[in-house]
Formats: structure tokens, sequence, C-alpha cells
């Protein structure tokens, strides 16, 4: 406890001086990164709305996952832990080693977009590393994502640049592997080995979750798009929404009851499988997709996620591959029917082997230095004091002073 | 449940057959029905994010009606259900009725307020039909709601259109009275005769979503209006919601002890009512609608309630009538008096008429076609498995193999 | 209890007259106050829309602090209750004191601010008074606020007003101290006796609060500024929210397991005092300042607190003084010490003492007029029925007649 306390102290203390030079730069204009951009400009005007609903779904990601009644705050900590570190790591490199040197609105929903990407992927390995961890992890993902997001904007297969408009590949495709390949690192098998319960309510907070990232998803395939295209993409994205949903439920209805937690995940996979063909199609070919790709997911969910786990040794408690992994490749095959190029293709294979294995390196470091591993619930992470036991499911509350 | 499985197959079947030859034809271009609005015109941008406000009420409204502990996860599939239903089959309607061949900002608007008026419609008849049959509503609805909106805007009485710039009548009116003409063809009573238990926190979740509601309702209002009337149409809007705010308030308090379920209700009674006069009045004039229009809801949660649902024989579990059925009535007169002419409130009644009896007959074929009727509980449509005995209110994880 | 509700009829009585007189003049155009601002203004349609993001803020401040189990609803009820109250004297005062006669999306914006203020505020004592009061302490507040606000806009130290873009002072040390002086006023050390419970899912609900809140700042300090430095405040707001975040867990890990209810107010310290300096830095001096505000804010809540609370006697269960107070001082002296000038500390100073003392004078009027003290919960103020034994934390849903 006094080796961990020392070094947190320490990690601050460096954090604040380093910081601190940077902002004496900036201050004095030593530095010459001060530059930001006009407000009034409505491209600016655009995105700024934007990039508070990416971070809207960012939060909402975290309550997707908060089913494990045990595991609530530790989900939203384990959010905001990597999101901070990601995103504070996105924007040094992008201005120390890319010279990004007029900072907008488009660079903090790039920046927003690699931490919510990283969001996505913490959900396969939950529970198996220790909270700090999540900050490590943050950094390293902040290296891996800027190098992918400069594959997919400046490689040509063949003469041509992907076509990623929505994030398929961008975001949901890199978040599955990335985080499979970390899970693949880390290896452990035994954290879920025990009983995960789920209340009613827990899982109503995924529904809110899950509604809200559907009716919020324009918002982020089209963030970084010029303004012209932002009706296109606000059409095709809410189709292919509607598709899903509704194929989720046929394919549900014909296995027989509901499961919550297949319907609020996979109705989203029209959203995720739109990014790439988002401004290929128009409205009719978004519900196609939409449906096709809802349809295939929820197949994912019950029949490919049991062999998955079992053959790779990889829970995904939150099936985060048969929504974002297997929407991720439909969208790169999809754009690449449409449009008639490879390409697209192509670089997603080329992501999914780099984020396979830079997720399984940092994945083994994680192993290696989280110690001793316990079971990592909010019993293990929060303070909690017990409630009399004719008062079920209250605790009375920790006062401030006893953190 | 064979029987089932293959209807729900072959409709899946035939909805992807001819959303395919729909998607063909427009990726072809041998349909001429791929036309989008420039996403960077002003009316666009300003129209995108209120579509997205206008989906995230629609979402909201499912959390008012999540108060029944036993059917929470129920009222969140149906409202999407619903959603899904009648928004695609308005927009269908819409190209290849009514010609609208342009698709921009304002025709996502307007099918997404047909989906959330059948939304709170539902809130009359919910748990008294099967799951699927939401689909079907859905899909009827969207042909009833085309009509009324069209008579709105098209018809004119003694020489004058109706006034309703903000859905008094169009949403608010035409939902209470869709829904209780379903119920009355439904009749089924012995639905709710077991008592329905609420819990702490399920009532904060309609705390939380009529809070929502409240606070988004000038992006409802002012959706399809012009830009220079934005400001009028936020102010009138949330004068009105502070006037039945406070108004509930007040008469609640005389009557005793106040009733989350009738507060969280009609303290929204005034963004309802102020729909139709929305631009007909100054501020104070808003404050003054609303201050009527919550204090008449709350009258009529307490003494209309018992009565109507006595005589007509309709539970209205969630008060659907007393909130918008009365608020809708209100904004037509209230609308009548200001401006001095009748058209509104007579296109009210004919809107009143065609969607009690749509919506019986809808009720009717709802009837028809459900089969022997269970109570419809979340343990009817979802998997749940049982907790140990000592651990109250969890239950495991439903593994996403299980379904 | 007659009295009670022969009052509440008189005030609403009065109310009415008194809209219904302001209505007539502005109908008639007899009063010359009916003006309201053209929407299509760019800076309309930006303001728009953050109206709407600041009263979303003003709601999740009221799931910031409903942890209490017992004490939920009454938490949403006083935020709606004290929000109107605040919210339309603040808009009487500045028609017909201000004499602000053109009605636009800021004077709305402002009259919010003056409400989420008060929001704020009354996390300090709530509890402490009956719940009608909350109304007399919003009226109150109005008038108190609107000097506050004309203070910092206009009165000059050594030739400089006070820098506050984001309202470091005119909101969080106001709401903190103001809050304060009303449970000085009142002095009730009674009230929070008894042991307060939590439940795992209210304190969810604290952490969705806090998240949405965290996103949503931005929104928040930029309301009111010129569309071109709306860009900067975005970037100085979320940097700072980073840093507050990063600190309070490096702190917190320090001090040994994460209190959740310390974790999620105190992350929201840097946007707070990121306030007053907002546009006074670049990216990495908001960083900066959001490592020192989390790390300042975190040890009050520890260290701090439980010596307030002996020496003052008050309990400030919502750590209001933690966050807003300490964080409104620490802006205040932040942009004192960058930009070279005290004035904004000294404005500090007078805002500090005016709001002590009227709160302190409101809250001895509190204390005289809410009769014998009960302790103020749920059951107290809201109908509630026993569920059956074996069915722990549920209640038959009050139906809407029995109110």
């Amino acid at each position: 406890m006094e080796k961990k306390q020392s070094a947190m102290l320490a990690v601050l203390i460096i954090a604040i001086i380093i910081v601190a030079v940077l902002f004496y730069g900036e201050f004095t204009g030593g530095f010459s990164f001060v530059s930001i951009s006009d407000g009034s400009n409505p491209q600016e005007q655009y995105q700024f709305s934007k990039n508070l609903d990416v971070w809207f779904m960012l939060m909402l990601v975290a309550f997707l996952m908060i089913f494990i009644r045990k595991f609530e705050w530790g989900v939203c900590l384990a959010t905001l832990l990597s999101a901070a570190a990601s995103f504070v790591i996105y924007l040094a490199l992008q201005q120390f080693v890319f010279d990004y040197t007029v900072w907008d609105q488009a660079l903090l929903i790039r920046a927003v977009i690699c931490a919510i990407t990283l969001v996505i992927a913490i959900g396969v390995f939950l529970g198996t590393c220790k909270m700090w961890q999540y900050l490590l992890i943050g950094v390293a993902f902040g290296f891996v994502y800027c190098l992918v997001e400069y594959i997919i904007g400046n490689v040509e297969i063949f003469g041509t640049l992907a076509t990623d408009p929505g994030g398929s590949v961008l975001v949901h495709l890199c978040a599955a592997y990335f985080g499979i390949g970390v899970a693949l690192g880390i290896r452990d098998k035994t954290a879920f080995d025990e009983p995960m319960y789920t209340t009613t309510h827990s899982v109503t907070f995924v529904w809110l979750a899950s509604m809200l990232l559907w009716m919020l998803w324009p918002s982020f395939v089209c963030s970084l798009l010029p303004l012209e295209s932002v009706t296109t993409g606000t059409i095709t994205c809410y189709m292919a929404g509607i598709g899903s949903l509704l194929s989720t439920y046929f394919v549900s209805s014909m296995l027989g009851k509901i499961n919550c937690l297949v319907f609020t995940y996979a109705m989203l996979c029209g959203p995720v499988a739109i990014g790439a063909p988002l401004l290929s199609v128009g409205p009719w070919g978004g519900l196609l997709i939409g449906l096709i790709a809802g349809a295939v997911s929820t197949l994912c969910f019950v029949y490919l996620q049991p062999w998955f786990t079992k053959k790779i040794g990889v829970m995904d408690m939150m099936g985060v591959h048969n929504l974002h992994g297997v929407g991720g490749w439909m969208g790169a095959i999809f754009v690449s029917v449409i449009v008639g190029s490879v390409s697209t293709f192509v670089i997603a294979i080329i992501v999914f082997v780099i984020v396979m294995v830079t997720g399984f390196v940092i994945g083994l470091v994680v192993r290696a230095t989280r110690g001793s591993m316990v079971i990592c619930d909010d019993d293990f992470d929060f303070v909690k004091t017990e409630a009399p036991k004719d008062l079920p499911e209250e605790a009375p509350a920790a006062s401030p002073a006893e953190a």
C-alpha cells in the first residue's frame, strides 16, 4: 500500500511539473503552440455541439457496461481514467509529433474519438486488471491510435485511400481487436469464474444507455464530415439504426425469449456497420445495411460467442466483438462492394494486425505489472460500508471524510 | 412457438427483399429518389440538432413509463418497436404517396414526431397486447398519422388553416385519443387487475425522464419553425413549463401529499398546451397558459381519471389522457380564443373523431390477432434467471449465449 | 393542514391574477415589453442550444445529490421548485427593474444560470427546511443574484472589471456561500443525526450525473461568450476537466480506497476553477489549473470538511463548499495571478460578504416560518404505500387518484 501511494504521488508531481513547463511556454509565448481557431467559423460552431455529443456517447458507453451489479462504479471509473489518459496523450502527440499547431474543435473531436475507441475496447477485459492500469493502457493506446489514424488517412492501396467517414474501421474494428489483443495478453480466465449478478435496474441503465447511444449516433458519424454531407450522414445512419433494431428483434424472437443484453447491443450494429459506407448509399441502402448488420450481430452473440470464448479463451463479457468487431468488418466489406475497391478492406486487415499485436504486447505488460490478481470488484476499489441486515440493498452513506 | 418463429423469419426475409429492391433502384439511379438536401444550409444545420433532440425525447418517453417494476424492459422494447415501425412507414408514405423527393432534416423530424406520437399513445394500453403487435400498430399508425398531418396542414375551416406550430393537436391530442381508441378496441380489463409495484429507483427514472423532457421541450416545439421564430418559441415554451410546474405543485399541495406520478406528468402540461398558441402569446402569456394547464391537468389526474376509468373501462395507467388529451384540448381552445378563429378547435374535433375511430378499428385487429392473452410482463418477454434467495433483487447475468 | 392549503390556494390565485394582468398588457400592446429577438441571428442560434444544455445541467445537479436513498424524490422536487421560483423572479426583475426590453436567448441563459446557482446552493441545507420554503428561498435568491450579477458586471476595482467569463465567482462561489449563509441561519444540527443510507444504484445515478455534467461543462462556460471565443473556452474547459479527473484519482488513491461521493464531486473542480481564467490560458494552462484544482478539492473533502462541520456547525452533506466554494476561490486567485490584477479577487470577497449576509438573513426567515421541524424525507412529502414484506424494495404504485 505504501508503495502504491508513493508511486501515485510521484506520478502526480511529475505530471504537474511537465504541464507547468508547457503552460509557462504557452503563457510567455516561448512555445509557438497557443494558436486557437476562431469559434465563430460555421464549421467550428457545428463541431462544438458534435464534440459534446461524442463525449456524451463516451459516458454512455460506460452505462452500456454496468449491468454487473458488483462492478457498477468500477466501470464508470475505468471509463473515465482510460478516456482521460488516451485523450491527453493523443493531443500531446498531435501537437508535438504531428505538428498540429492550430487547435480547433476538429482536433478535440479526434481526441475524444480516440478516447471512446479505448472505452469500447476495455469492455473486453474489464475486471482483469487493476484500476490504475487503465491509465497505463490509456497512455499506450494514445500511441497506437495515432498510428492507426495516420494509416487510414494516408495509406493508399492500389492508389485509393480507405473510405471510412463514420469510423467502422478506425473506431469499431480497432476497438474490438485492440481489446481482444489486450485480453489475450492478460489471459486471465479466473476473473469471471464466479457468477455475475444483474438487477432489474442495472439492466435498465443499459437500456437507457443503448437507446441514447442509438439516437446520438448521427452526431458521431457526422462529426468530422464537411457540412454539406451532414444531412446524408444523418439519414443513412438513422435508417441503418432502424434496420438493425428491427432485424435484431426478428432474429431474437425467432430464437425464443429476448435477451436484453443481446438486444441492446445488437440493435446498435446498423450504425456501426454504416460507418464506412455512410455516404455511399441512400436511405434505403442504409436500411438494408442495418437489417443485415442487426441480424448478423444477433446470430454472432448466440452462436459465435460460445465458440469464440472456448477457442481463444477470452471472455468478452460485454460482447464487444459481436457488436464492434463484426460490425466493423461488415462496414469494410459493404463499402468495398458498393464502391468497387478493396482498399478499405485491405486497410481493415492491416489495422486488425496492428491492434492485435500492440494490444497483445500491452496486455503482457499489464499482466507483468499488476501483481497478484484479486477479483476486481467495487468492494476492492471503493469505500463501502455495510447497512443493517434489515435494510436490504442499502448502505449508510460513506461520509466524505472517510476517503 | 414454431408458428411464431416461421412468421418472424418470413417477415424478415420479405422486408429485406423489398428494401434490397429499393436500394438497387436508388443505387443504380433507376428510381429518382436519392436526392438529399445540402447539409450546410443554415436551416439544415439547425434542424440536425433538433432532430436528435426529438429522438432524445422519444427515448425519454419510455422512461416516463417505467415506474412499474415488472414491466421496465418491456416498456423500452415496446417503445423502440412502435417507433421504428411508424418511422419507416411514415417515410415510405411520404416518398411514394406524397412524392417527397428531396429528403432533408425536416422530413426526418416529421417522421420522428410521428413516431413519438405513437410512443405517447401506447402508454394508454401498455401490457394489453403482445410485443410483436407494437410493430403491427406502428405500421397502421404510420397511415393514420400521415392523414392527420395532411388534414392539419391543408384543410381550411372558414378560410383559415389550423394554428398548431408546436403540435398540441397534431401530437398530443392525436396521441391520447388514438391510444384510447386502441384501448377501447382491445377492451381488456383483466390485464391490470393484479397490483403494480414500483420501487424507489424506478420512480427516480421517471423523475429523470420528466425533468429532461421538460428541458428539451423547446427543441420539440421549435423543430419545424422558421429560424426567426425560434427565440419566441423557446421563451413561451419555457415560461409555460415554469407555469405548469408551479401550479402543479400548488394544487398538489392543496390536496395533501405529493403523488410523484401525478407531479412528474402534470408539470409537463404547460409545454403541451402551449403548442398551439406558441407564437401567439408573449412570455407572460405563456406563463399564464402554463399556470392554468398545470392546475387543470393535476385536477384531472385526481378527479377525472377515476370517473373516466369506471365510465369507459380503459385503465390509462400512465395518465396519458390527463396530460396529452386534456393539454391538447387546452392548446386548441387557447389559440382559438387568442387568435379569434375557431378553425383550430374545429380541426381538433375532426382529428379526435378520426383517431378514435381508426384507433378503435386497430384495437379490434389487435384483439383478434393476439391469441389467448397472458399478462405481458418482463418474465413473459425476456430471458430472466433466478438469483439465490439471499441476494434480494439480483439475478445472475443472462449469458449472451442464452438468448 | 387546513391553513397550508388555504395559503397555497391564495398564492396560486394571486399569481394567476398578476400574470393575467401582465399578459393582458402584453397582448393588447398596453405594455411595451413584448419585443423578442430574431431567432435566425447566428448568436441566437448558438445560444438556443446552449440554453437547453444549461437547463440539462441544472437537472443533473439534482441527480448529483440523490445518493441518500430516503430523499431521492425530495431532491428532484426541491430542485424544480427553487429553480422555477428564482428563474421567474430573475426575469421579472430584469424586465421591470433593469429595463431589459428585448428578450433573447442570452436573457434566458442568464435566468437559468441564476436558477442553477440556487440549485447548487440548496445542496448545503437540503432536508432542513420544508418543501414550500424552497419557493420562498427561490424568490429571495432572485433578488440577491441580480445584485451579485450587477456588481460583477459593473463594479470596477482600480479601474478594472472582474474577469469571470465562466462563472467561477458569479455562480460557484456565490452558490457555496449563499448556501452556507442559509444553513447558518437555519442552524439545524438535528436533521442529519440519523444515518443516511445509500444504495448501489442511487450512487450510480450520481456517477451518471457527474459524468454528464463533466461533458456538458463547455456549454455552461461558453454560453454567454462571443462566438469567436467559443473554441478557446471549449479547449481550456475540457483540459481543466481532464486535469481534475486525473489528480482527483491520484490523490484519492494515495489516501486509500476511492470514495465515490468524493471522486464524482472533486473531478468537477477543474471546470469550476477554470471559469474565471477560461480565456486567459491555453490548453496546457487549463490542464495545469485542473490538476491543481482536483487535488485541492479532494484534500478539502478529506481534511477540511470534518473541521468545517465541527467549527461552524453546518453539515454540508453534499460537499458543496469543497467543490464550488474552494473551486470558486481558486478561479478568482488563478485569474488574478495570470492577468496581474486583483480586481477579480476583490470582487470575489465582496460577493462572499453579500451572499453570506443575505443568505444568513434568509435562513433566519426560513427558520422562523417553518414551524416545528420534522425530518424532511420522502415519506413526509410524498404519497408512499407499503409493499408486502416478501417484496423487498417494492411498493405498489400509488394510483394517480390517491394524490
